[in-house]
């Protein structure tokens, strides 16, 4: 399955360069994968009440145009692989059908000891909900 | 007393207006009013250990010049009233002595109680370390 | 008029409190804002074509009570005044009817002189938009 | 030669996982590249003036462990390669010699026309200066 999500760009988003600064559209991805998480019954608050977190192990991104203000950006997300602890995702961000950006987020599951993150076992039931949109 | 603290500016902080972005010289006043702490001993992670935390109830900002890329930003930090529960800091931003925002910033201090924020009078130690510098 | 815009947050607008950032309210604001100008007709890709910019001059905001994660914010936009050169916003921040946070936002028209600002008359067909939202 | 330069972590930095938002990793890594070409004498401000950019065309970033509210986070800054147009950094961030992430980033040189970005040969003293930096 491939879901998308729109977005729009705003001044908090651009840099003095005149474009979305580099790191915020790692922004729009992880909104996309919060929204796609929540619109298949994930929510993150209540995963986080449980102790568990979803955090980015690598993330590459690959930039070929850039976005600008009032851009309006549609991102896909697609899971590409899961395992126990990790799913990986391709992710795109387009305008107007052009393609702006490409990226690979390897997310995995922990949970909370001591203010440290230590690996976990993605939930059951979330990894049944996710592998439904591989 | 009167803190003075310096930061950077980087393209994160600038938007496409060529300037700082406006929400973004909170953050300089924000870093400004956590390094008079920590200058002073207090440690918000030690706050937040003891479920004690400092959050603005109030903030008024006035802008007359904007910041730019590469600037050197002077922010003071200057406690003009001190409650049991509040502190008011006037605070000011500066460029090459040129006035670019003042900024009365009122914080409280609260504590977390089922996910959310209570009033709780500042600890006596912290109040007295506050005191010195007004 | 009153305008009222949506947005979520996500983990971005988000700090280690737990709470969305106090700066990140203003971020909130100015959507809503360039979205009621866009709604309205007004683009200010355009008008930076024009080299005409819409700056803060000031802002008040009031901290009622915090936003946290997944949070649905509704952002109302009012039109309190207008000059030639000014727009006085008074703007409301609410979550399921609560109301997280008030604040009055004074914007102006400049046009940028050697990678300065300076003050300019609102163009008249913009005014005159604005005035119909008052 | 290896640049290290070092920055602290502010609230504006984490969100409500705790840590440091994985984003906001990649400003700390643009700060120390900014800070590396500025204290050999590149100064940003000036290349814009001339109407020369550099924009991250690819970036490959790892988390190995989390930075949290107030940690002092070293950021080292190595060219692992220059080309006419590119530059390739090997970037490290660590915290009291833990390393928390490595990245790779891929900086081309631009130019604006017509509000796009058109590639551009490095200016030779730049070239010169970073060649220095190998």
């Amino acid at each position: 399955m491939n879901n998308t999500f729109t977005y729009k760009v705003y001044y908090e988003d651009t840099d003095s360069g005149g474009v979305v600064y580099y790191a915020n559209y790692l922004k729009f991805l992880e909104r996309a994968r919060s929204d796609m998480f929540y619109a298949n019954g994930v929510s993150q608050i209540n995963l986080a009440k449980h102790n568990i977190f979803f955090v980015v192990r690598k993330c590459e991104i690959e930039y070929f145009s850039s976005a600008k203000l009032e851009d309006i950006l549609h991102i896909t997300c697609k899971i590409e692989q899961i395992t126990k602890v990790a799913v990986l995702f391709a992710q795109e961000i387009k305008c107007e059908n052009k393609l702006l950006a490409t990226a690979k987020v390897k997310v995995v599951s922990v949970t909370k000891s001591y203010n440290d993150f230590k690996p976990l076992s993605i939930p059951q039931d979330v990894l049944l909900i996710l592998a439904k949109n591989t």
